[in-house]
């Protein structure tokens, strides 16, 4: 009675991996468990009291516009205020029409390759990269041509040939990477612009932490304001609230805006209005700046309690890291040492991390593990990292 | 300096055409403008006051839970609740596992289109029927078989012809379609599920408005309770408010859900779990059934002034369905009358209205139009209605 599913689906969906930090969720957030392994920002970040402030007070100003459909590029006061900020910071030349509010970063990546890729088009990224944009351009069955990640940022050779091939897009985190905590140097970024210049090929700057900045000074963007065919991918997750799902695609391409808005339509009509009511007037009553800042004292305090008690407590020759800002640290294993097998007995001991594999195109059981130091207090991270460390002694003596 | 953006477009893009009635949304919603254009429900019906006691009482219970990133499938207790009304209206036996939440029933179209169709794959939908479905599977370059929809719903055997071609699934809303306002009867849901039973096919029940009846009994559905392999799809755009983008998905079938989950992974993470809390809080706290009952008299109330104003002053000759229930009521012009040519004509008037085009998947210049009764008074209502026909005896004459 019950047909067989499988004959049904389509290669979209065949091709793309369920996520392994939302498949280990549920171990990873049992209360006794400390999670390295998830993405999430340190909850006391959140703006609770400001935020209910603003929805109080959009619902007595705007009454049935917050509650009603709306415009599917998104509120164009909350737009106005992305291009007003980014204007500013960058000497950017940006109005509302080159923005379009998106249902989180998340759907932006999903919009970039339903509007770019067909089965086999090619996708420069860099090895190791966001595990939810392989995710996202997946479900259009493209070729990855990764190109290393050192810590100078994309390696500009690797990059010239992957561009040998037919290649739609780069797909690149400048700052703070995701998963690796590296940011790219001022001379790499200029490399790589003068590289993607003139070319045929779409350059996506994914920039969810670039406001997280706790060491050293902000650098330019490679593409925006720079490469006319540039998409610059921000959020409000990480500074303001995540569960709101409000990010932001900016382009001067208005011909690619048009059809990235023709997918979005198709997607969703247009992002929870509400919740863009609510931030926009939180951020025209608040000091962003100000909030910000505390932010990035938190997370510099926490990343830093993570390399002193990985300092402390892990094996020599397992190497680190050491993140200018966002919200990761890249562990490398001494070699042989395969972070997916250590998984299951990490979280024996109550401790959880994502493991390196999902991050990459093709490799499996590699040496190399990804730390999030946001979401727990510095005590608890130095009692996880003991925990690892223990554990990476033990597996140290059995290679 | 400036690429040709065309070049790098993917066919999938190329296939989907932009919403009309997005298109027209600037020009039909000029203030002086009567639009019976959109698919708006009245403003009237949202429980603001309700709602906002709903944001202080989340936000004080679950505090920062309510700002963080959260599941895939959606808060289990509004899963539950919806399982739980589901189960109790019409006698299935669901759990808060047969349930994800959706941005929006359109994200819903969009995950489908996402998991079951490869290029050239078959669907089934009425003809006419919901554009923005039409333009969520486009998406994906399907072959659409349209299958005429009569005054008791699709035919059955247009539907078995239709089954000869490789069709994934059959997409249809059998109560108070968009856009005609029709509803299957009960003999013909019977057919059609028995057309259904035992083949692999998954059949899509997308049911907006099925809580809008304000005329006649609720009818059985076709495939929920009854087809293993079949999708319900629900809102809270139309009875609770549209703005916060929730809606859902319904199977028993736990395989489909399963790979509808990772489309969603991939789409957005999750739905904005602020709003998800929102909503169901106003539902654990208030009758939804008492609210509707409101709706219902008020939607009831404008489509009979609708219908009344079309006896009154369109000319003889213009047909016009009588819906039960709803947002819709469809109008077929005398022969040789092109909807479409009228539009600019009705603009230049002040009243807009959706031709007939965009919600057949190859038929241009026909005859019919989409009009939307919930978003006007009645006196607003009769003055659009008495517009349009002027319009509509100058046309006549015309012909």
């Amino acid at each position: 009675m019950d047909m067989n599913v499988e004959n049904l689906l389509s290669d979209g969906i065949r091709a793309t991996p369920p996520s392994f930090v939302r498949s280990i969720l549920k171990a990873a957030s049992e209360p006794d468990v400390i999670s390295f392994a998830g993405g999430l920002p340190n909850p006391v970040s959140f703006p609770q009291e400001e935020l209910l402030r603003s929805v109080n007070r959009v619902v007595k100003t705007y009454g049935s516009d917050v509650f009603q459909y709306s415009v599917t590029a998104g509120l164009p006061q909350l737009r106005q205020y992305i291009a007003g900020r980014y204007n500013r910071i960058f000497g950017l030349s940006l109005s509302e029409d080159n923005i379009i509010i998106t249902t989180g970063s998340q759907q932006a990546l999903d919009l970039i390759g339903k509007v770019l890729l067909d089965k086999e088009d090619g996708v420069v990224v860099e090895r190791p990269t966001y595990l939810a944009a392989l995710q996202a351009f997946s479900m259009q069955q493209p070729v990855f041509y990764p190109v290393e990640l050192t810590e100078e940022g994309m390696d500009p050779e690797g990059l010239e040939r992957a561009l040998l091939n037919p290649v739609k897009f780069v797909y690149m985190i400048p700052n703070f990477q995701n998963p690796t905590g590296l940011t790219y140097s001022a001379k790499n970024r200029e490399k790589i612009r003068g590289i993607l210049k003139g070319r045929d090929v779409v350059l996506v700057e994914d920039d969810p932490y670039g406001e997280l900045r706790f060491e050293g000074e902000r650098l330019p963007y490679i593409g925006a304001g720079r490469l006319k065919n540039s998409i610059l991918l921000g959020t409000f997750s990480k500074t303001v609230t995540p569960g709101m799902r409000t990010g932001f695609i900016i382009s001067e391409n208005r011909e690619l805006l048009k059809y990235l808005s023709v997918a979005k339509e198709a997607g969703d009509l247009h992002t929870n209005i509400f919740s863009q009511y609510v931030i926009w007037d939180y951020l025209e009553h608040n000091d962003l700046d100000a909030h910000i800042a505390k932010i990035k004292a938190l997370y510099k305090k926490q990343a830093q309690a993570m390399m002193d008690a990985m300092d402390r407590y892990f094996p020599p020759g397992v190497k680190y890291t050491r993140p200018d800002g966002g919200m990761f640290l890249w562990v490398t294993l001494p070699e042989g040492v395969s972070a997916m097998s250590l998984f299951s007995k990490a979280l024996e001991r109550r401790v959880a991390f994502v493991p390196g594999d999902p991050f990459y195109t093709d490799e499996k059981n590699v040496g190399t593990m990804r730390l999030n130091y946001t979401n727990a207090d510095c005590g608890t991270i130095e009692e996880g990292i003991r925990r690892l460390g223990e554990l990476l002694r033990d597996a140290a003596v059995e290679v």
